[in-house]
Protein backbone atom coordinates (compact mmCIF):
# COMPACT_ATOMS: atom_id res chain seq x y z
CA UNK A 1 0.00 0.00 0.00
CA UNK A 2 0.87 3.52 -0.94
CA UNK A 3 1.42 6.16 1.63
CA UNK A 4 -0.85 8.75 0.91
CA UNK A 5 1.26 11.77 -0.49
CA UNK A 6 0.65 15.31 -1.95
CA UNK A 7 3.32 14.78 -4.62
CA UNK A 8 1.34 11.62 -6.27
CA UNK A 9 0.21 11.42 -9.80
CA UNK A 10 -3.37 11.01 -10.19
CA UNK A 11 -5.36 11.23 -12.91
CA UNK A 12 -6.00 14.60 -14.37
CA UNK A 13 -7.92 16.63 -12.70
CA UNK A 14 -9.59 20.01 -13.84
CA UNK A 15 -9.47 23.41 -11.16
CA UNK A 16 -11.01 26.44 -11.17
CA UNK A 17 -9.78 29.47 -10.13
CA UNK A 18 -11.06 32.59 -8.89
CA UNK A 19 -8.80 35.64 -9.02
CA UNK A 20 -8.83 39.00 -8.31
CA UNK A 21 -6.14 41.63 -9.62
CA UNK A 22 -4.84 44.52 -9.95
CA UNK A 23 -4.14 45.82 -13.39
CA UNK A 24 -2.00 48.78 -12.83
CA UNK A 25 1.19 47.11 -13.69
CA UNK A 26 0.42 44.11 -16.17
CA UNK A 27 -0.01 43.98 -20.18
CA UNK A 28 -3.04 42.36 -19.50
CA UNK A 29 -4.44 38.69 -18.91
CA UNK A 30 -2.47 36.87 -21.43
CA UNK A 31 1.45 35.84 -22.08
CA UNK A 32 3.20 38.22 -24.25
CA UNK A 33 6.77 38.24 -25.88
CA UNK A 34 7.19 41.14 -23.60
CA UNK A 35 5.64 42.33 -20.39
CA UNK A 36 4.04 41.06 -17.12
CA UNK A 37 0.91 38.94 -17.75
CA UNK A 38 -1.65 37.62 -14.90
CA UNK A 39 -1.13 34.34 -16.99
CA UNK A 40 2.83 34.39 -17.10
CA UNK A 41 2.67 34.98 -13.51
CA UNK A 42 0.07 32.04 -12.63
CA UNK A 43 1.71 29.55 -15.00
CA UNK A 44 5.70 30.68 -13.42
CA UNK A 45 4.19 29.84 -10.03
CA UNK A 46 2.38 26.55 -10.73
CA UNK A 47 5.28 24.86 -12.65
CA UNK A 48 7.16 25.46 -9.38
CA UNK A 49 4.88 23.94 -7.38
CA UNK A 50 3.42 21.49 -9.46
CA UNK A 51 6.26 20.77 -11.52
CA UNK A 52 3.90 20.74 -15.07
CA UNK A 53 4.06 23.43 -18.05
CA UNK A 54 0.28 24.73 -17.36
CA UNK A 55 -1.14 27.93 -18.86
CA UNK A 56 -4.29 28.54 -17.02
CA UNK A 57 -7.30 29.91 -19.46
CA UNK A 58 -9.25 32.46 -18.64
CA UNK A 59 -13.28 33.50 -18.97
CA UNK A 60 -12.06 35.58 -21.71
CA UNK A 61 -8.59 38.33 -21.80
CA UNK A 62 -8.74 41.39 -20.04
CA UNK A 63 -6.51 44.38 -21.31
CA UNK A 64 -3.37 45.83 -20.11
CA UNK A 65 -4.60 48.10 -16.66
CA UNK A 66 -7.85 46.38 -16.73
CA UNK A 67 -8.92 44.66 -13.16
CA UNK A 68 -10.85 41.85 -11.52
CA UNK A 69 -12.31 41.21 -8.29
CA UNK A 70 -13.70 37.71 -9.81
CA UNK A 71 -11.54 36.05 -12.93
CA UNK A 72 -12.44 32.60 -13.30
CA UNK A 73 -9.39 30.39 -15.04
CA UNK A 74 -9.14 26.90 -15.08
CA UNK A 75 -6.37 24.39 -15.68
CA UNK A 76 -5.76 20.88 -15.74
CA UNK A 77 -3.11 18.83 -13.51
CA UNK A 78 -2.29 15.18 -12.96
CA UNK A 79 -0.72 16.73 -9.42
CA UNK A 80 -2.41 15.63 -5.98
CA UNK A 81 -2.48 19.04 -4.24
CA UNK A 82 -5.83 19.48 -2.08
CA UNK A 83 -6.66 22.86 -3.06
CA UNK A 84 -6.93 24.84 -0.01
CA UNK A 85 -3.28 24.00 0.36
CA UNK A 86 -2.49 24.57 -3.42
CA UNK A 87 -4.20 27.93 -3.01
CA UNK A 88 -2.34 29.32 0.08
CA UNK A 89 0.91 28.34 -1.81
CA UNK A 90 -0.09 30.27 -4.72
CA UNK A 91 -1.06 33.37 -2.55
CA UNK A 92 2.24 33.08 -1.01
CA UNK A 93 4.00 32.93 -4.07
CA UNK A 94 2.13 34.98 -6.19
CA UNK A 95 2.76 38.73 -6.78
CA UNK A 96 0.90 41.00 -4.31
CA UNK A 97 -1.05 42.66 -6.98
CA UNK A 98 -2.50 39.21 -7.92
CA UNK A 99 -4.77 36.83 -5.15
CA UNK A 100 -6.25 33.53 -5.49
CA UNK A 101 -9.63 33.86 -4.05
CA UNK A 102 -10.59 30.57 -4.77
CA UNK A 103 -9.28 27.02 -6.19
CA UNK A 104 -12.02 24.74 -6.22
CA UNK A 105 -12.20 21.14 -8.18
CA UNK A 106 -14.41 21.40 -11.34
CA UNK A 107 -16.49 18.73 -13.57
CA UNK A 108 -13.72 17.91 -16.04
CA UNK A 109 -15.65 18.96 -18.86
CA UNK A 110 -15.79 22.62 -17.42
CA UNK A 111 -14.28 25.53 -19.37
CA UNK A 112 -13.95 29.17 -18.22
CA UNK A 113 -14.34 30.69 -21.27
CA UNK A 114 -16.98 28.07 -22.98
CA UNK A 115 -18.87 27.33 -19.86
CA UNK A 116 -19.40 31.01 -18.81
CA UNK A 117 -22.87 32.10 -18.87
CA UNK A 118 -22.84 35.76 -18.37
CA UNK A 119 -19.88 38.12 -17.35
CA UNK A 120 -20.48 41.39 -15.34
CA UNK A 121 -17.93 44.16 -15.51
CA UNK A 122 -17.85 47.36 -14.04
CA UNK A 123 -16.78 50.28 -14.96
CA UNK A 124 -16.24 53.62 -12.66
CA UNK A 125 -15.59 57.39 -13.45
CA UNK A 126 -14.41 59.62 -10.74
CA UNK A 127 -15.53 63.29 -10.45
CA UNK A 128 -13.26 64.47 -8.64
CA UNK A 129 -9.82 63.85 -7.55
CA UNK A 130 -9.69 61.18 -5.39
CA UNK A 131 -6.26 59.39 -3.67
CA UNK A 132 -7.08 55.67 -2.30
CA UNK A 133 -9.01 55.23 -5.60
CA UNK A 134 -7.07 56.55 -8.19
CA UNK A 135 -5.65 53.58 -10.28
CA UNK A 136 -9.52 52.09 -10.26
CA UNK A 137 -11.03 55.36 -12.14
CA UNK A 138 -10.98 57.48 -15.02
CA UNK A 139 -11.42 60.77 -13.83
CA UNK A 140 -13.60 63.08 -15.65
CA UNK A 141 -13.26 66.87 -13.97
CA UNK A 142 -16.17 68.03 -16.53
CA UNK A 143 -19.85 68.00 -14.93
CA UNK A 144 -21.55 64.56 -15.46
CA UNK A 145 -25.19 64.08 -15.45
CA UNK A 146 -26.85 60.99 -14.55
CA UNK A 147 -29.78 61.32 -16.26
CA UNK A 148 -28.55 60.62 -19.89
CA UNK A 149 -26.70 57.94 -18.94
CA UNK A 150 -29.76 56.06 -17.26
CA UNK A 151 -31.52 57.39 -20.64
CA UNK A 152 -29.06 55.63 -22.92
CA UNK A 153 -28.49 52.53 -20.74
CA UNK A 154 -32.35 51.38 -21.67
CA UNK A 155 -31.04 50.96 -25.27
CA UNK A 156 -29.15 48.81 -24.60
CA UNK A 157 -30.58 45.62 -22.83
CA UNK A 158 -31.19 43.10 -24.80
CA UNK A 159 -29.33 41.62 -28.19
CA UNK A 160 -27.54 44.02 -30.50
CA UNK A 161 -25.10 43.95 -32.95
CA UNK A 162 -22.25 45.86 -31.52
CA UNK A 163 -20.07 46.15 -34.47
CA UNK A 164 -20.03 50.09 -33.43
CA UNK A 165 -18.03 49.50 -29.95
CA UNK A 166 -15.64 47.02 -30.99
CA UNK A 167 -12.13 47.48 -31.75
CA UNK A 168 -11.25 45.42 -35.06
CA UNK A 169 -8.70 43.83 -34.76
CA UNK A 170 -9.29 41.53 -34.95
CA UNK A 171 -12.12 41.27 -36.85
CA UNK A 172 -14.39 39.18 -34.89
CA UNK A 173 -16.73 36.72 -36.51
CA UNK A 174 -19.82 37.30 -34.44
CA UNK A 175 -21.01 40.69 -33.52
CA UNK A 176 -24.22 39.94 -31.62
CA UNK A 177 -23.93 40.10 -27.27
CA UNK A 178 -26.84 39.77 -25.25
CA UNK A 179 -27.18 42.66 -22.38
CA UNK A 180 -28.71 41.04 -19.87
CA UNK A 181 -28.63 44.01 -17.58
CA UNK A 182 -26.61 47.37 -17.25
CA UNK A 183 -27.02 49.98 -15.10
CA UNK A 184 -25.35 53.52 -14.07
CA UNK A 185 -25.46 55.16 -10.62
CA UNK A 186 -23.40 57.85 -8.31
CA UNK A 187 -22.12 56.83 -5.33
CA UNK A 188 -19.62 58.83 -3.45
CA UNK A 189 -17.47 61.02 -6.27
CA UNK A 190 -17.96 58.39 -8.77
CA UNK A 191 -20.40 57.76 -11.62
CA UNK A 192 -20.43 54.08 -11.94
CA UNK A 193 -21.52 51.79 -14.35
CA UNK A 194 -22.54 47.77 -14.23
CA UNK A 195 -23.44 45.48 -17.38
CA UNK A 196 -23.84 42.21 -17.56
CA UNK A 197 -24.14 40.34 -20.56
CA UNK A 198 -23.24 36.98 -22.38
CA UNK A 199 -20.29 37.92 -24.23
CA UNK A 200 -18.25 41.04 -24.72
CA UNK A 201 -16.27 41.93 -27.92
CA UNK A 202 -12.98 44.23 -27.65
CA UNK A 203 -13.02 47.02 -25.94
CA UNK A 204 -16.70 47.06 -26.22
CA UNK A 205 -17.29 48.55 -22.03
CA UNK A 206 -14.50 50.96 -22.75
CA UNK A 207 -16.20 52.19 -26.03
CA UNK A 208 -19.94 52.52 -24.78
CA UNK A 209 -18.78 54.49 -21.64
CA UNK A 210 -16.65 56.87 -23.48
CA UNK A 211 -19.80 57.10 -25.35
CA UNK A 212 -21.77 57.58 -23.01
CA UNK A 213 -19.73 60.21 -20.96
CA UNK A 214 -20.24 62.56 -24.19
CA UNK A 215 -23.86 61.98 -23.57
CA UNK A 216 -23.02 62.66 -19.90
CA UNK A 217 -21.22 66.07 -20.50
CA UNK A 218 -23.95 67.05 -22.96
CA UNK A 219 -22.46 66.66 -25.83
CA UNK A 220 -24.80 64.31 -27.82
CA UNK A 221 -28.12 63.01 -27.23
CA UNK A 222 -28.87 59.54 -24.92
CA UNK A 223 -30.88 58.76 -28.05
CA UNK A 224 -27.64 58.12 -30.18
CA UNK A 225 -27.29 55.11 -28.79
CA UNK A 226 -30.06 53.26 -30.68
CA UNK A 227 -28.73 54.84 -33.49
CA UNK A 228 -24.96 53.80 -33.00
CA UNK A 229 -26.30 50.21 -32.44
CA UNK A 230 -28.25 50.04 -36.00
CA UNK A 231 -25.72 51.65 -37.62
CA UNK A 232 -22.97 49.72 -36.13
CA UNK A 233 -20.09 52.23 -37.44
CA UNK A 234 -17.31 52.77 -34.97
CA UNK A 235 -16.30 56.29 -36.69
CA UNK A 236 -19.47 57.30 -35.52
CA UNK A 237 -19.14 56.01 -31.62
CA UNK A 238 -17.29 58.31 -28.93
CA UNK A 239 -13.35 57.32 -27.75
CA UNK A 240 -12.41 54.20 -25.98
CA UNK A 241 -12.01 55.12 -22.13
CA UNK A 242 -9.31 54.36 -20.00
CA UNK A 243 -8.77 50.60 -19.45
CA UNK A 244 -7.61 51.48 -15.78
CA UNK A 245 -11.47 52.49 -14.53
CA UNK A 246 -13.03 48.63 -15.68
CA UNK A 247 -13.26 45.57 -13.52
CA UNK A 248 -14.08 42.23 -14.23
CA UNK A 249 -16.49 41.72 -11.29
CA UNK A 250 -17.74 37.52 -11.85
CA UNK A 251 -18.48 35.33 -14.25
CA UNK A 252 -21.24 33.49 -14.09
CA UNK A 253 -21.69 29.43 -14.74
CA UNK A 254 -24.39 26.97 -14.72
CA UNK A 255 -24.51 25.31 -11.61
CA UNK A 256 -23.37 21.75 -13.00
CA UNK A 257 -20.37 23.45 -13.41
CA UNK B 1 -11.67 102.08 -8.32
CA UNK B 2 -9.34 98.59 -8.40
CA UNK B 3 -10.23 96.01 -10.97
CA UNK B 4 -11.42 92.63 -9.03
CA UNK B 5 -8.38 90.70 -9.36
CA UNK B 6 -7.66 87.15 -7.56
CA UNK B 7 -4.10 88.29 -6.01
CA UNK B 8 -5.15 91.36 -4.55
CA UNK B 9 -4.91 91.05 -0.76
CA UNK B 10 -7.76 91.13 1.59
CA UNK B 11 -8.11 90.55 5.49
CA UNK B 12 -7.14 87.21 6.87
CA UNK B 13 -9.72 84.83 6.11
CA UNK B 14 -9.62 81.24 7.77
CA UNK B 15 -10.02 78.66 4.63
CA UNK B 16 -11.13 74.75 5.89
CA UNK B 17 -9.39 71.86 4.03
CA UNK B 18 -11.26 68.45 3.43
CA UNK B 19 -8.31 65.89 1.99
CA UNK B 20 -7.89 62.47 1.40
CA UNK B 21 -4.64 60.71 1.11
CA UNK B 22 -3.15 57.41 0.73
CA UNK B 23 -0.88 57.61 3.63
CA UNK B 24 1.55 54.48 1.85
CA UNK B 25 4.26 57.03 1.12
CA UNK B 26 4.43 59.31 3.87
CA UNK B 27 5.79 59.58 6.80
CA UNK B 28 2.51 60.59 8.63
CA UNK B 29 1.11 64.25 8.73
CA UNK B 30 3.76 66.20 10.23
CA UNK B 31 6.63 67.81 8.74
CA UNK B 32 9.68 65.76 9.90
CA UNK B 33 13.43 66.83 9.12
CA UNK B 34 13.35 63.78 6.27
CA UNK B 35 10.80 62.12 4.80
CA UNK B 36 7.32 63.40 2.41
CA UNK B 37 4.72 64.40 4.32
CA UNK B 38 0.94 65.44 3.61
CA UNK B 39 1.56 68.81 5.98
CA UNK B 40 4.44 68.99 3.54
CA UNK B 41 3.50 68.50 0.38
CA UNK B 42 0.49 71.02 1.26
CA UNK B 43 2.76 73.73 2.24
CA UNK B 44 4.97 73.32 -0.74
CA UNK B 45 2.16 73.41 -2.94
CA UNK B 46 0.35 76.42 -0.74
CA UNK B 47 3.37 78.63 -1.25
CA UNK B 48 3.50 78.14 -5.23
CA UNK B 49 -0.29 79.23 -5.35
CA UNK B 50 -0.87 82.21 -2.59
CA UNK B 51 3.17 83.22 -2.21
CA UNK B 52 3.03 82.88 1.53
CA UNK B 53 4.72 80.28 4.32
CA UNK B 54 1.11 78.34 5.50
CA UNK B 55 2.02 75.35 7.38
CA UNK B 56 -2.25 73.99 7.72
CA UNK B 57 -3.31 72.34 11.30
CA UNK B 58 -4.88 69.37 11.13
CA UNK B 59 -7.94 67.91 12.95
CA UNK B 60 -4.91 65.36 14.20
CA UNK B 61 -1.76 63.91 13.11
CA UNK B 62 -1.69 61.01 11.24
CA UNK B 63 0.98 58.13 11.44
CA UNK B 64 2.99 57.23 8.57
CA UNK B 65 1.39 54.88 6.35
CA UNK B 66 -2.30 55.68 7.86
CA UNK B 67 -5.19 56.76 5.30
CA UNK B 68 -7.42 59.75 5.27
CA UNK B 69 -10.76 59.74 3.84
CA UNK B 70 -11.96 62.61 5.32
CA UNK B 71 -8.99 64.81 7.40
CA UNK B 72 -9.65 68.53 7.78
CA UNK B 73 -7.31 71.14 8.48
CA UNK B 74 -7.47 74.73 8.61
CA UNK B 75 -5.02 77.64 7.54
CA UNK B 76 -4.90 81.22 7.22
CA UNK B 77 -4.38 83.17 4.13
CA UNK B 78 -4.42 87.21 2.92
CA UNK B 79 -4.99 85.82 -0.60
CA UNK B 80 -8.56 86.74 -2.11
CA UNK B 81 -8.85 82.97 -4.22
CA UNK B 82 -12.17 82.01 -4.54
CA UNK B 83 -12.15 78.28 -2.52
CA UNK B 84 -13.42 76.37 -5.29
CA UNK B 85 -10.48 77.77 -8.26
CA UNK B 86 -8.09 76.95 -5.01
CA UNK B 87 -9.42 73.64 -4.83
CA UNK B 88 -8.78 73.17 -8.15
CA UNK B 89 -5.33 74.64 -8.60
CA UNK B 90 -4.06 72.63 -5.67
CA UNK B 91 -5.47 69.21 -6.92
CA UNK B 92 -2.97 70.22 -10.32
CA UNK B 93 -0.38 70.94 -8.49
CA UNK B 94 -0.30 68.00 -5.41
CA UNK B 95 0.88 64.37 -6.11
CA UNK B 96 -1.68 61.90 -6.99
CA UNK B 97 -1.61 60.72 -3.46
CA UNK B 98 -3.52 63.86 -2.16
CA UNK B 99 -6.91 65.21 -3.11
CA UNK B 100 -8.67 68.11 -1.58
CA UNK B 101 -11.93 66.89 -1.46
CA UNK B 102 -13.59 69.92 -0.06
CA UNK B 103 -12.56 73.42 0.76
CA UNK B 104 -15.01 76.02 2.05
CA UNK B 105 -14.03 79.84 3.93
CA UNK B 106 -15.14 79.23 7.72
CA UNK B 107 -15.05 81.28 10.96
CA UNK B 108 -12.34 83.12 11.97
CA UNK B 109 -12.75 81.46 14.92
CA UNK B 110 -12.72 77.79 13.42
CA UNK B 111 -9.82 75.35 14.68
CA UNK B 112 -9.44 71.59 12.99
CA UNK B 113 -7.72 70.35 15.89
CA UNK B 114 -9.73 72.64 18.95
CA UNK B 115 -12.91 72.70 17.40
CA UNK B 116 -13.30 68.97 16.45
CA UNK B 117 -16.30 67.78 18.34
CA UNK B 118 -15.23 63.66 17.78
CA UNK B 119 -13.31 61.89 15.00
CA UNK B 120 -14.17 58.41 13.29
CA UNK B 121 -11.92 56.02 12.47
CA UNK B 122 -12.23 52.35 10.27
CA UNK B 123 -9.53 50.07 11.05
CA UNK B 124 -9.72 46.99 8.01
CA UNK B 125 -8.84 43.52 8.46
CA UNK B 126 -7.92 41.72 5.68
CA UNK B 127 -8.96 38.13 5.90
CA UNK B 128 -7.76 36.58 2.95
CA UNK B 129 -4.98 38.09 0.43
CA UNK B 130 -6.75 41.17 -1.74
CA UNK B 131 -4.56 42.26 -4.47
CA UNK B 132 -6.76 45.67 -5.30
CA UNK B 133 -7.15 46.55 -1.41
CA UNK B 134 -3.63 45.58 -0.55
CA UNK B 135 -2.59 48.74 1.23
CA UNK B 136 -5.51 49.35 3.17
CA UNK B 137 -5.88 46.29 5.23
CA UNK B 138 -3.75 44.65 7.55
CA UNK B 139 -3.95 40.99 6.47
CA UNK B 140 -4.65 38.03 9.13
CA UNK B 141 -4.54 34.55 7.17
CA UNK B 142 -5.23 32.73 10.75
CA UNK B 143 -9.14 32.34 11.53
CA UNK B 144 -11.09 35.46 13.49
CA UNK B 145 -14.22 35.57 14.51
CA UNK B 146 -16.82 37.99 14.85
CA UNK B 147 -18.10 36.96 17.92
CA UNK B 148 -15.56 38.02 20.42
CA UNK B 149 -15.06 41.18 19.22
CA UNK B 150 -18.71 42.23 19.17
CA UNK B 151 -18.75 41.36 22.69
CA UNK B 152 -15.54 43.15 23.81
CA UNK B 153 -16.64 46.16 21.75
CA UNK B 154 -19.51 46.67 24.55
CA UNK B 155 -17.19 47.78 27.68
CA UNK B 156 -15.31 50.08 25.09
CA UNK B 157 -18.48 52.49 25.03
CA UNK B 158 -18.37 55.75 27.62
CA UNK B 159 -15.32 57.40 29.17
CA UNK B 160 -12.37 55.67 29.87
CA UNK B 161 -9.12 55.85 31.39
CA UNK B 162 -7.08 54.35 27.53
CA UNK B 163 -3.59 54.40 29.11
CA UNK B 164 -2.98 50.45 28.23
CA UNK B 165 -3.75 51.54 24.94
CA UNK B 166 -1.12 54.43 24.46
CA UNK B 167 2.23 54.61 23.21
CA UNK B 168 3.70 56.56 26.26
CA UNK B 169 5.97 58.79 23.79
CA UNK B 170 5.36 61.86 24.41
CA UNK B 171 3.18 61.07 27.97
CA UNK B 172 0.15 62.58 27.14
CA UNK B 173 -1.68 64.78 29.60
CA UNK B 174 -5.04 63.24 30.00
CA UNK B 175 -5.34 59.62 29.30
CA UNK B 176 -9.44 60.26 29.45
CA UNK B 177 -11.37 59.33 25.86
CA UNK B 178 -15.28 59.01 25.41
CA UNK B 179 -16.25 56.98 22.46
CA UNK B 180 -18.98 57.44 21.13
CA UNK B 181 -19.56 54.60 18.54
CA UNK B 182 -17.60 51.28 17.50
CA UNK B 183 -18.46 48.31 15.94
CA UNK B 184 -16.68 45.24 14.07
CA UNK B 185 -18.31 43.62 11.33
CA UNK B 186 -17.17 41.14 8.44
CA UNK B 187 -17.92 42.74 5.26
CA UNK B 188 -16.68 40.46 1.68
CA UNK B 189 -12.95 39.22 2.82
CA UNK B 190 -12.46 41.51 5.53
CA UNK B 191 -13.21 42.50 9.37
CA UNK B 192 -13.61 46.45 9.67
CA UNK B 193 -13.74 48.43 13.07
CA UNK B 194 -15.43 51.77 13.05
CA UNK B 195 -14.53 53.86 16.42
CA UNK B 196 -16.17 57.25 16.40
CA UNK B 197 -14.74 59.66 19.90
CA UNK B 198 -14.30 62.50 21.14
CA UNK B 199 -10.27 62.39 21.30
CA UNK B 200 -7.76 59.63 20.65
CA UNK B 201 -4.36 58.72 22.24
CA UNK B 202 -1.65 58.05 20.13
CA UNK B 203 -1.84 54.54 18.59
CA UNK B 204 -4.73 54.09 20.19
CA UNK B 205 -7.15 52.61 17.26
CA UNK B 206 -4.14 50.35 16.38
CA UNK B 207 -3.25 48.92 20.05
CA UNK B 208 -6.56 48.26 20.72
CA UNK B 209 -7.56 46.67 17.24
CA UNK B 210 -4.15 44.38 17.86
CA UNK B 211 -5.41 43.49 21.08
CA UNK B 212 -8.91 42.92 20.16
CA UNK B 213 -7.06 40.59 17.05
CA UNK B 214 -5.83 38.30 19.93
CA UNK B 215 -9.17 38.07 21.05
CA UNK B 216 -10.39 36.94 17.87
CA UNK B 217 -8.07 34.24 17.16
CA UNK B 218 -8.96 32.26 20.41
CA UNK B 219 -5.84 33.50 22.05
CA UNK B 220 -7.22 35.68 24.93
CA UNK B 221 -11.07 36.27 26.20
CA UNK B 222 -12.82 39.34 25.27
CA UNK B 223 -13.28 40.27 29.19
CA UNK B 224 -9.82 41.20 28.63
CA UNK B 225 -10.32 45.06 27.33
CA UNK B 226 -12.57 45.85 30.21
CA UNK B 227 -9.77 44.47 32.81
CA UNK B 228 -7.32 46.49 30.47
CA UNK B 229 -9.39 49.63 30.77
CA UNK B 230 -8.67 49.23 34.98
CA UNK B 231 -4.98 48.18 34.81
CA UNK B 232 -3.98 50.42 32.34
CA UNK B 233 -0.59 48.59 31.58
CA UNK B 234 0.28 48.82 28.40
CA UNK B 235 2.36 46.01 28.97
CA UNK B 236 -0.55 43.86 29.32
CA UNK B 237 -2.67 45.00 26.08
CA UNK B 238 -1.67 43.82 23.03
CA UNK B 239 0.55 44.80 19.97
CA UNK B 240 0.11 47.60 17.81
CA UNK B 241 -1.67 46.57 14.48
CA UNK B 242 0.03 48.22 11.52
CA UNK B 243 -0.49 51.47 10.35
CA UNK B 244 -1.31 50.54 7.19
CA UNK B 245 -5.25 48.98 8.01
CA UNK B 246 -6.12 52.22 9.95
CA UNK B 247 -7.85 55.50 8.09
CA UNK B 248 -9.51 58.69 9.41
CA UNK B 249 -12.92 58.66 7.58
CA UNK B 250 -14.62 61.64 9.24
CA UNK B 251 -14.20 64.62 12.06
CA UNK B 252 -16.98 66.36 13.07
CA UNK B 253 -17.17 69.51 14.15
CA UNK B 254 -20.49 71.90 15.45
CA UNK B 255 -22.69 73.33 13.12
CA UNK B 256 -21.59 77.03 14.00
CA UNK B 257 -17.94 76.01 12.81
Amino acid sequence: MNPPSSDRQTATRTLRLELEYDGTDFVGWQIQRQGRTIQGELSRVLHILLKEEIRPVASGRTDAGTHALGQVAHFHTSAAWEPDRLQRALNGLLPPDIAVIGLTEAPERFHARFSAVSKRYRYRIGTAKTALHRGQVWPVYFPLALEPLQQATQDLLGTHHFSAFCKRDPEPENFHCQIIACNWRRQDRELIFEIEGNRFLRHMVRILVGTMAQMAAGRRPPTDLAELLRQGDRQQAGPTAPAQGLCLVRVHYPDFS
